[in-house]
């Protein structure tokens, strides 16, 4: 088995076209471009159009600080979505976002993770967090700055790890309490100030289930946009494979190897947990490792 | 040529002690134990007692609420630095951390490294970028909450990819404007929302010196406290050595084989550039490039 596909939102996706932000008359000329097109979206769900995101023109009365300016696409044709502040925020889950990362192309889904994680963090980044000012949008939606104290804030990009324990041929899969019946996946947690990549990992895995990791490999990252993660996958090697679960992160943890990974990846009624999703890291990290034991 | 030692910042320090946090009377039995110190900061900066940070016992009439608990040392004793409304921010360089890092101990640097990036968010997040209200710090110092809106906010952390195009043997090194004469490393910028990690390397070498990366690898990481960084360090494949340089990012920057980096690691005079300093993940990711070359 060898697979190359990419977790969901994780897709080279449009030409994200930074040198324009800070060139006030390159966004004028992008805004006016009579090419320039908006996102649809309901709320902050996608609107499709077959397997693309659906697009149309700028309205008349349009104004630059309404918008974002996602990128260039095809022959420069300028993409923007429009900030709104009563999008709904905190939202971790939605069913608009699993129902359509089923049907969009990839580099689709990717360009709208992007687009949301954005318009997440403008409606709830309104005022300046250092004086308390309202702050207003900047860099063509790349930024806000506030007028009172100067200040200029940039999107925030929140770095997770999700890793999976190894241990003598086996990986170890746990479920938090109000995952769906049956779903395990790779244990995950943010990462602090003062840590590295490696360093978390391991502080996450002793953590959550008491084991020792005494090496990390980077695997895979992508992007996560509920609200704004980056997920970066990692495989450990844990010499022993005691477990002493933290009941409050984990409501149940086990070491299974390739064959039980493989059985739940097809599918099988006879399969010990319920494989994670297409779309998300835990997914493709899994079937990495069942890549490398199966080689 | 083997080389395993860390960047600066990014030693295995302290036991964090993270479910502390969320224990209200567990923080306070660790506010109240006997053997309670802080690290004694000069402004930002660390003050030293040989290779180590100074600490000493909490003051009399200490409040838990302007504190952070960074963790626990040696047989549990709780570690806190002082919050406080007055320190210098945006500081993105100190002398003072420069020749701190030359003494100090890797583990003590790494544990000042987060301490300062967590004042440093304190200091510059005093009101809630939802509503404008002042927050108060929660969780032992890890969070701000809200008492307007509810809502909780997390220290940054803010992931930057710096990275090496590698073509036939050589590697590309650039310099910024505003650096020291001489000084070239490894390019590097942030992460956007929607990006991954190889995503967002082979945008900013496209953007920075206009070469196309055909694979991304990463390396290692390091936490970067100026303020808040988490620096992930890769190898980029890039088939077509012709340069265009963005020169608003880039004064200069060449291609450079095993031979020239590692003279330049050797401080000759003779070196074409000047090798970034050892605290850098940039120094540690051109060693790890040299040695594979010269393996
Ligand atoms: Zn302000
Ligand atoms: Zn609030």
């Amino acid at each position: 088995m060898k697979r190359q596909s990419l977790p969901g939102f994780a897709a080279p996706s449009i030409d994200r076209a930074d040198h324009v932000r800070t060139d006030p008359a390159a966004i004028a000329r992008a805004f006016a471009h009579p090419e320039a097109a908006r996102l649809v979206l309901r709320g902050l769900d996608p609107v499709l159009w077959g397997d693309m995101l659906e697009r149309e023109p700028l309205p008349a009365g349009a104004r630059m600080d309404d918008y974002v300016l996602l990128g260039l696409e095809g022959a420069e044709a300028p993409l923007f979505v429009q900030l709104s502040a009563d999008i709904p925020h905190g939202v971790t889950q939605s069913q608009g976002v699993w129902d359509a990362a089923d049907v969009l192309r990839a580099e689709e889904l990717a360009l709208y993770g992007g687009a949301r994680s954005l318009l997440d963090w403008h409606a709830r980044h309104g005022f300046c967090a250092v004086c308390g000012t309202p702050t207003v949008p900047a860099k063509a939606g790349w930024s806000r700055h506030c007028g009172q104290c100067g200040a200029e804030h940039f999107p925030r990009v929140d770095p997770v790890t999700i890793m999976l324990a190894e241990c003598e041929g086996e990986i170890l899969l746990g479920r938090q309490h109000r995952w769906p019946q049956g779903r395990y996946s790779a244990l995950a947690g943010f990462i602090e100030p003062g840590e590295t990549v490696e360093g978390a990992v391991a502080r996450e895995l002793f953590e959550e289930a008491g084991v020792v990791a005494t090496d990390v490999r980077y695997v895979m990252s992508q992007p996560w946009p509920f609200p704004s993660s980056l997920m970066i996958a990692c495989i450990a090697q844990v010499p022993d494979k005691r477990l002493k679960l933290d009941a409050t992160e984990i409501e149940d943890a086990f070491w299974i190897d390739a064959a039980g990974v493989r059985t739940a990846f097809e599918g099988s009624p006879d399969a010990r947990f319920l494989f994670p999703r297409e779309m998300t890291v835990a997914h493709h990290l899994l079937l990495h490792w069942l890549t490398e034991q199966e080689a």
